[in-house]
């Protein structure tokens, strides 16, 4: 990394997010100056390819400037007014309308929130109110997964199974339990098949529930598909048999679809792909693109009306359904659907990256466990791919692989030693084969380092 | 409230926070369609003076174009990006240097929410990550007050003081403790003075802290005034005591300046108002003055000190430092600059409104301990000034009163009992004048309307 003058600034001042800063403040930063497509750009002339979308957010692309428009009308109209006194405005009535367009059917409030922590934090705490409200206070209990992620703020850390963020701070905080993730490639028994995988994974959901008591149970929290964890994928049969337990159990099913909303694997929304029907789901990231910040909880008509029996629900956010974000998500969707952007990705582009990303990962002989759907895909690093062995330190072999890819202007990121992308949902065919083409090249720098280092 | 079409077609669909959304269901909501300086339009013509500034947020006013205008460019060049992986981009760079300008002496960083709650709940997670990262893990308690605010998410609704909100979902969560608030008109002794209250409300966090030990406690957390608390100002000796006890026993203070930050007191912040230094303060709203979602962190330099020391902080939100808000941000507090807006507030517009608000409320036999400073003021009605009896069902008659304010077309907010407003910065004297004019008027409706009740 060149210490720019702009990065020395930088680093006297900002602090950064999930970083070392002190390392930070050695390495300096990279500085992205503007971003077009599927490209953004630094300040050394750099033209990078951003596998990432952003941070899994990017979902229409960079560059469209109707957002900006739109933006620049709302903010001259209304910049800003709150929802909360019996008011209410335009930017956020249309949206509303929108959204319940396009969600499946059952789905027809919203409730907004500013980021996609602030939708599962707000979940939490709606869905403890929804039990309340019907008369049935002692379900307070969340069940979430291991290695799940669903935001920052000390409710959504403790409702995620990061252990490096439960490690600080003291998390989680009570009344949250976690289960085992449906990690087929690392949890299976041998000769288990993915489908057989797929049911034992959600009967620990069952045993969970046994063991609290499912009159404490509130809900079932988990991302269709994990994102930060490393895309892990569920087979088939795991999502639909969750969906049993928790009907038999009477607890509530939430998708936090942060992640896979929006188009990400070729549906609206990731619960639609993976075959299962949420009663509530937490959304940010694509709702707007990541234009400018905005999240949304949708709420199922079952939880509306047990809501709407409780009162005041004594929550919310001074930017709930901001004018302006609202304003940008509502246009960010609108080019969705206008331009069949989720419908191509389900019938051209997903299915190409997924073919080639296969077909040119086959070659790597540390590389294992290739994955995706749609527009997200994964594959993990393993030492030893007879013996699934992972390398040691985990997540350092990512990391430098990583680092690879940052220096030949590709953002791809390691979680762990999953590798993940998730490009705009705007690639093209040609940008998917640039793309593959340059992971190849630094696939193949890595495992030549890697030969050497392990003296292979 | 007239049911228009554009209220029942939010109603439809949205879900608004800190609401009972059945009764708005019925009752529907207005619609505001535009906004000017201290305006803003409803859809049946109405033109309302906003005396609260959206949700204390908008100081510059609305309606700067110049905001819009800075929102497209950079949306153009640069929607979003994000900080996490070793990088940044000017907006966040040139917003970062512009923040320690304007913050006093040794705070020289910055961490990027995307909301006050955020904030609030990053600050949670980072001052318990600096006793851990110098040394001293224990200490992770910390100490707000009842009848604070600091957001809603699980942690700032657990710090913050408001039984409404504790009364669901199981707050506050572990970890945290309240002590009373510095509210001499309803606390003090007979005969105490507002000095000698001030010091002997300070020394309940000495008394708290001796409880539960000075190695287990992380910080105090409070308002330099409670905002939503009801304009609860302490007396001068307060927060000077307050401060001697945090360095005796080596307590972090941490300034909650989501509402008083950036100007609403006639200073940069509120703390420079009430006459403390803070280790770490939290900031949103007037920021940018709610044209777009954005908070931060101010994290005074012994504790970038100590964070330096202790590996990556795992967290962050994915619109931390988010280009738009930052750019948009800027603008903000360059015109709060350039147009010397808070030194007007602190020379001309602050003591006139005081002095004007204190006149215009004497005649009032319902209003009591009417105070403010700078922009910022409330006043609470009570049953029996002489015995400063309040009224039954608490809020019930602020509330009343609200509801003939926005009849009248005037925004003031009820906490409780307590009336309260926050105009824009930019409001002039004259329309000062007229806000009290229309105060004044509907004030006088109360008062008869209470006096029938009464059969006073």
């Amino acid at each position: 990394m060149t210490q720019t003058a702009a990065s020395v600034q930088d680093m006297a001042h900002h602090l950064h997010p999930f970083s070392d800063n002190k390392q930070l403040k050695e390495s300096g930063v990279r500085v992205i100056e503007k971003a077009d497509g599927i490209y953004i750009y630094d300040n050394q002339g750099n033209k990078i390819i951003d596998g990432m979308a952003g941070l899994w957010c990017v979902n229409i692309g960079y560059g469209r400037k109707e957002l900006g428009d739109i933006a620049k009308n709302q903010m001259d109209e209304l910049a800003y007014y709150n929802t909360f006194f019996k008011t209410s405005h335009p930017a956020v009535i249309n949206l509303s309308a929108k959204l319940a367009e396009v969600a499946p059917a059952g789905f027809n409030h919203v409730f907004y929130t500013g980021s996609g922590s602030e939708s599962v934090d707000s979940m939490m705490r709606m869905v403890r109110h929804y039990w309340a409200s019907v008369g049935k206070p002692s379900k307070t209990i969340l069940i979430g997964r291991w290695n799940g992620y669903h935001g920052s703020t000390i409710g959504g850390a403790s409702m995620g199974g990061m252990k490096g963020m439960h490690a600080q701070g003291g998390l989680p905080i009570p009344g949250i339990e976690h289960i085992e993730q449906p990690w087929y490639y690392g949890l299976h028994n041998e000769g288990e098949t993915p489908e057989e995988f797929g049911l034992r994974a959600a009967n620990w959901l069952e045993e969970r529930i046994i063991e609290v008591g499912a009159d404490n149970v509130a809900a079932f929290v988990g991302e269709p598909i994990q994102g930060a964890g490393g895309v892990i994928i569920p087979p088939s049969t795991y999502w639909p048999r969750i969906q049993e337990i928790c009907q038999k159990y009477n607890i509530l099913l939430v998708a936090d679809e942060v992640i896979c909303g929006f188009g990400r694997t070729g549906s609206w929304f990731g619960h639609e792909t993976l075959g299962f029907k949420p009663d509530i789901f937490t959304t940010a990231k694509g709702l707007s693109s990541g234009y400018l910040p905005i999240g949304a909880v949708f709420v199922g008509d079952k939880v509306v009306e047990g809501i709407l029996q409780g009162g005041e629900f004594n929550h919310g956010f001074t930017y709930a359904g901001h004018p302006v974000s609202a304003a940008v998500a509502l246009k960010n969707v609108q080019i969705l659907q206008d331009e069949k952007i989720i419908q191509n990705v389900h019938d051209v582009t997903g299915p190409y990256m997924q073919q080639k990303w296969r077909e040119m990962l086959a070659q790597f002989k540390y590389v294992d466990d290739v994955r995706g759907v749609g527009l997200i895909q994964g594959f993990t690093l393993v030492k030893n791919k007879a013996t699934r062995e992972m390398f040691p330190n985990e997540g350092e072999t990512g990391t430098a692989l990583r680092d690879i890819f940052f220096r030949n202007n590709l953002i791809m990121r390691a979680c762990g030693d999953h590798i993940v992308a998730s490009p705009p949902l705007t690639i093209t065919k040609e940008e998917i084969d640039l793309m593959l083409a340059t992971a190849e090249k630094c696939i193949q720098e890595f495992e030549a380092n890697m030969d050497a280092k392990l003296g292979a």
